[in-house]
């Protein structure tokens, strides 16, 4: 009986193959989800565990957890390394699995435009192993720079440049200004963290690229206003340990900073390409996989392939864009067309992206939200993201904790979560004497 | 003016360390704490970290927050590789630094009584990054075992064992039999966590050794009560990948466990060994400096060592045990007696430890507690014990965040921190093919 069911795929338990497994519940199929990860990231607050305002257990729910429930759902940790179109076969990196139908949700990496050695000095923001990269990174430099007596020095570990203003950068620029403003404010001896220099560089002429003009420029008005200094139409040529290599209309420069953080592109996972190959498809220039209307790869009508890795084109003919509602989504409709296809309809309408609007968090009491026609920042678009954030975490318990987080972030600038060891990768300059310490 | 004040130096922001710290507040000394941490870590919930129901910021505090507005309170990240007493100087791995009054807490490290191979096997816990280790070897043995086909290697992955039933072995065995229960039930296809074996391993006659009998027989039996197998009289002669090799009465037997966790024994931090050797004081066999009555090295009124790395006899004629009171009581102890050395008192009383208690958690519902002459357990014991350790987390914030998770998890028995990555240490078995997946 069981074994006569069609056996869906999911590949990746992020947004999307999260949104497909639940819409698949009761129906007549049998599910399983791989994932490399046990459990689902909410990839929006992760700028707020790599500032150490929450620690990754309030973004992460396990996988096996979300779908106990559904007695046709099973959770398999493993790592996908191909695809048999023609066996219908998912390859392991310790066995293969079989499927009727499916489902390619595996996400995006960080992309540095081929200067892979970039990532060393500047990691980027998309798992929650780069949260610990880039905290140790900021809560260490200020470490180092008060152990540092050249001026010089001190002031290249005060310095810290984020590369790519899209709703990330401007976060993450954010909160590192409020951590140097506020959260360690008198918890020095030699340095005063107020005096760090927080760099937000993109090439394109706006920050907030993706949004409309208009909130770009009240953007970059209250990051200027929070101490961040804004480099539009700048490009970034080089990033070595000693700082980033720009250059604009006046020319190159180079600009000592011991902290960069990487937001400036990401690229689809490496199996969108390894899938690509194997069934012909085409992708466009970072990797997406071009799907048809119905999210399936031309000619292989039993592959669907969505969110961030998918490049669909919504009705302004620009490919969507990834993020997270998008996903979901994708998810909900492709179960839908499983569903549809099971009780014999083959006709299905094509994939139609509602869009709610997307924001991004400046800083205290400063947010800017494209919600329709309606284009506005300050102190109304913040709570509006608040509520919208709480309201999507998708577990009961992190949405309370993390609520209670705010609230005492809120009036104490606290932040709990900035553990160091010094037996990890922090390295200290060599020291001064006695006279010194 | 400044530099004519002694200059304390602390090594170590433990309990010990923190209470002498806090009390110099407004004496005129000048006080370094050295820590190669740059957080305060509240040891007695390391287990809850360990087993994912709380996350290490939540048992944490960074060590500048605490000394923040102590202006004459310095804190240095940094790793102390000596002491040398005769020029009166701490050596760094980068540096050295001068001190009038020097007070040694750097703790205990685990022990495994000259078997340090069995270190990789079994871990112990005593510091943030072994709970790491411990959650991710707890966590992947249900996922190794979910994809295990044979039966035998499927018991093994599914059996934990840990090694000494103090307080941290029988609160450990406790929370792992939770996860077994009743947090995992129902996420698994193939297993059945309620299935597991989890075994509570010691050398000694009764459980809880340190405690009054009385409290040993209750504890066994309601650990017993809990599905978890305990042996006394049982030492442990080996332990390797596959599991353990204990010898009692009956003679020798091996366990097959892939998941042995280590909390029999522990000995003074390794600066312990270089401090007695440069001061010519006396070790015991664990390690522990043994101080005069007023906690310093004998022939150096100018050093103190307090906390888990003093050995100091009790009214009882035993060494004090390393627990958190005593090192808080200590560490107020040798504020108190610099403070009437810098008033020109050189007479001080002996230190003398007021006990008021040890408690050990079981379970749900379920602790023992030895108070002054009332050794109790049951309901009451875990209520008391709850409220005390509430009180004491230092931080505001993480009391509240504390009291929330403890409030949800003991209703929905979830826990959230159960984070796994397949590119990190876990190796899952090579597995079946399709058909069994």
């Amino acid at each position: 009986m069981e074994n006569s069911q069609p056996h869906v795929v999911i590949i990746g338990g992020g947004f999307g193959g999260i949104s497909a497994a639940r819409a698949l519940y009761g129906a007549s199929v049998k599910v399983t989800l791989i994932d490399k990860r046990n459990f689902h990231l909410f990839q929006p607050l992760l700028y707020q565990v790599a500032t150490g305002l929450l620690c990754p257990s309030e973004i992460t729910t396990p996988l096996r957890h979300i779908l106990k429930d559904q007695q046709n759902t099973t959770v398999l940790l493993g790592e996908v390394a191909n695809i048999d179109p023609d066996r219908k076969m998912v390859i392991l990196n310790d066995g293969e699995i079989g499927y009727d139908i499916l489902i390619v949700a595996a996400g995006m990496v960080n992309h540095y435009y081929g200067h892979d050695e970039w990532e060393r000095h500047a990691p980027g923001l998309k798992t929650v192993e780069d949260t610990a990269r880039i905290r140790q990174r900021i809560f260490s430099a200020f470490e180092i720079a008060e152990r540092e007596s050249d001026p010089k020095k001190r002031k290249q570990w005060l310095t810290f440049v984020v590369v790519g203003s899209g709703a990330t950068g401007v976060e993450l620029s954010g909160m590192i200004a409020e951590i140097a403003m506020n959260t360690l404010k008198g918890e020095f001896r030699s340095i005063r963290p107020e005096e760090s220099q927080i760099l937000l560089i993109d090439a394109a002429q706006y920050i907030l690229p993706a949004y409309p003009k208009k909130l770009s420029q009240i953007t970059e008005e209250a990051l200027n206003a929070h101490g961040i200094r804004t480099f539009t139409g700048t490009k970034v040529v080089d990033i070595d340990e000693q700082g980033v290599t720009v250059e604009r209309t006046g020319g190159r420069e180079h600009i000592p900073a011991r902290t960069v953080i990487w937001s400036s592109g990401v690229m689809a996972s490496p199996l969108g390409k390894i899938l690509a190959q194997n069934t012909h498809a085409r992708t466009d220039k970072t990797g997406r996989i071009i799907v048809n209307q119905d999210l399936t790869i031309p000619g292989h009508p039993e592959i669907f392939v969505i969110g961030d890795m998918a490049h669909y084109e919504g009705v302004d003919g620009k490919p969507l864009p990834g993020l997270a509602p998008v996903a979901t989504q994708q998810g909900r409709y492709v179960a839908r067309v499983i569903k549809r296809r099971l009780s014999g309809s083959s006709r299905v309408k094509a994939f139609s992206y509602f869009d709610k609007g997307t924001m991004a968090v400046i800083g205290r009491h400063s947010a800017v939200a494209d919600i329709g026609q309606w284009h506005f920042g300050g102190r109304f678009a913040w709570f509006l993201w608040l509520f919208i954030h709480l309201i999507l975490l998708v577990k009961f318990e992190n949405r309370i904790i993390v609520l209670i987080r705010w609230a005492f972030q809120y009036f104490s600038y606290s932040r709990g979560a900035r553990n160091l060891n010094l037996r990890g990768t922090l390295q200290l300059p060599i020291s001064r004497d006695n006279k010194g310490l």
